[in-house]
């Protein structure tokens, strides 16, 4: 396996990746609505990552890592693993920059997931999520076939590309004249809550940051409560997709750990609520694992009462089905 | 009942408007997404006015004419008629200067837009849609009580208004060094199609202009056909309830019979793939009538193939039991 950088990126960093981004990844916009302010008794801002290129906020890292490569990595072509939004920034970036992309995907991956790496060009590896290890699978494909590992958070320029939107939030809140005092982030490996922590921590640092996971898979906020690591006990078992990872990632940890105030876990029926209520009001489509921070605000356990929060949508790809039971509750 | 102003508005009003909304309207995004262009053959740009305030453009529009009250207008209060986000723009607009607004509204006007008249505190009076004429009993209330009219587009603040949305979308395209071969616009009165005329005549002259029509109510497209304001045999009968205007409006028309080369007309099933295409793609929830414009870029009736297309998604205020039928076409 060729070498990974695993310094901790900075602020200078995110600033660095906002630069090499910004021709190619859309500048999402910073959406209110009177009726979320009224639910949750303060100033809200959302920031709309699901309209982001591939419908998440993963293609600012990839592509952030994968502009850099020399000539002869990119003809040695990328690897990745990802439940299937890194998967898609991955495919779109890689096309973009002329290489190609291989990329290992959970078997129960949703179908919209896989269907977009396929619309980029990647090509679909799949894997058991609950019996195989794709960082194992993925090191020895990368390995066999000369290919660059691109891994979807243990990586500085995946952190600090994900950061760009941190930083964009902050730029768009400063061009309104308004600080927040609450950002709220889902975690699943931590890279993107990591890279919004550096953007805050440096513009706005008396805002108190908060991660919000699924039940059962709430390992960043046990971890915060113990101050060391926690494992999820389970791989599968929740709607949300996107964040189901097995623990912190070990880069993103040593920010998290500094930069985070806690967490908040939110149960499957309050994603939904909250995939109901950014359809019903702010006409987004947003996909479980997108919608967690909003379930964790909308949840009443963050004190955001007369406060400013900040809270990221941070995808769109959702299958019908998982839709339509939203759709149910709206 | 008050003297309203009936003098065609120019590109100045829209500028003009631009400034006077500036601080309360969103500057919604400008979207792309490879798989339109793909579907089109061309290059697609999205006008996401279903981001906009209260869920259309006509926050634009209700906000440039209610914010220019004088006080004794302001006491007096508002009266307005529409399908339902006119009404929504009107009661937010009027709660944010301090007015009441009292809004006749068909009886079978979708439920959330009604909800959302009433949340912004406006009061709303059922019609008929079928047998009574709104503008006659609109202006007999507006006489009796002294209330300011606020029609929905035959008025020139409102035209200017809700050309900023053109305005913008000019601007950001110039932004990305891009100009226009091709605007789609769904047309009802032709208010909004009217304003976004003016700004691209006068920022991007070449650029072509289509209004979008469901079928059986493709007014706009006949009149520019006979070169004569043609009148349709219907008043229901579509999914697009925010367009189904019974001609297109005397003031509007005198803008549109000059700014537009032709108009198309999709059916409730193109209407309905279009939302799903949206859904699907862009992340966007939008309703029927705000998805008539993008329908008809799809339909492949516009020669698009090669061209810049810039296509105004208008809306996203739709009921759930319409939004399943296009979620079942995704």
């Amino acid at each position: 396996m060729l070498a990974v950088s695993t310094s901790i990126p900075t602020f200078e960093d995110v600033q660095d990746a906002a630069r090499q981004i910004q021709a190619e990844a859309v500048r999402t916009p910073l959406l209110r609505h009177d009726r979320l302010d009224e639910a949750v008794g303060g100033r809200v801002f959302i920031k709309a990552e699901n309209l982001q290129r591939t419908g998440s906020f993963k293609f600012r890292g990839a592509y952030n890592r994968i502009s850099r490569l020399t000539q002869d990595e990119k003809s040695r072509g990328i690897m990745a693993y990802s439940s299937g939004n890194h998967a898609q920034g991955v495919a779109a970036a890689a096309k973009r920059v002329g290489t190609s992309a291989k990329i290992l995907m959970p078997a129960d991956a949703p179908a919209s997931k896989v269907d977009g790496v396929r619309f980029y060009g990647g090509e679909v590896i799949a894997y058991d999520r609950a019996r195989e290890n794709r960082e194992a699978i993925g090191a020895e494909i990368a390995e066999r076939e000369g290919r660059i590992l691109v891994p979807p958070y243990e990586d500085p320029y995946i952190m600090a590309g994900q950061g760009t939107a941190g930083l964009e939030a902050c730029e768009q809140l400063a061009e309104q004249g308004v600080r927040a005092d609450l950002v709220v982030c889902c975690a699943g490996g931590g890279g993107l809550i990591a890279g919004v922590g550096l953007a805050f921590k440096a513009l706005q640092p008396e805002a108190r940051i908060f991660s919000a996971e699924p039940e059962g898979f709430d390992d960043h906020r046990r971890s915060l409560e113990s101050g060391t690591r926690q494992r999820n006990s389970r791989l599968s078992g929740s709607i949300c997709d996107a964040i189901l990872t097995p623990e912190p990632g070990s880069m993103t940890w040593q920010l998290n750990q500094k930069q985070l105030s806690g967490g908040v876990a939110v149960s499957d029926e309050q994603v939904l609520e909250a995939m109901a209520f950014a359809w019903r009001h702010f006409k987004l489509v947003v996909e479980p694992g997108g919608a967690a921070a909003l379930a964790g605000l909308l949840s009443g356990e963050l004190d955001a009462k007369g406060r400013t929060s900040c809270v990221l949508v941070t995808g769109g790809n959702v299958d019908r089905e998982i839709f339509a039971r939203a759709l149910d509750l709206a």
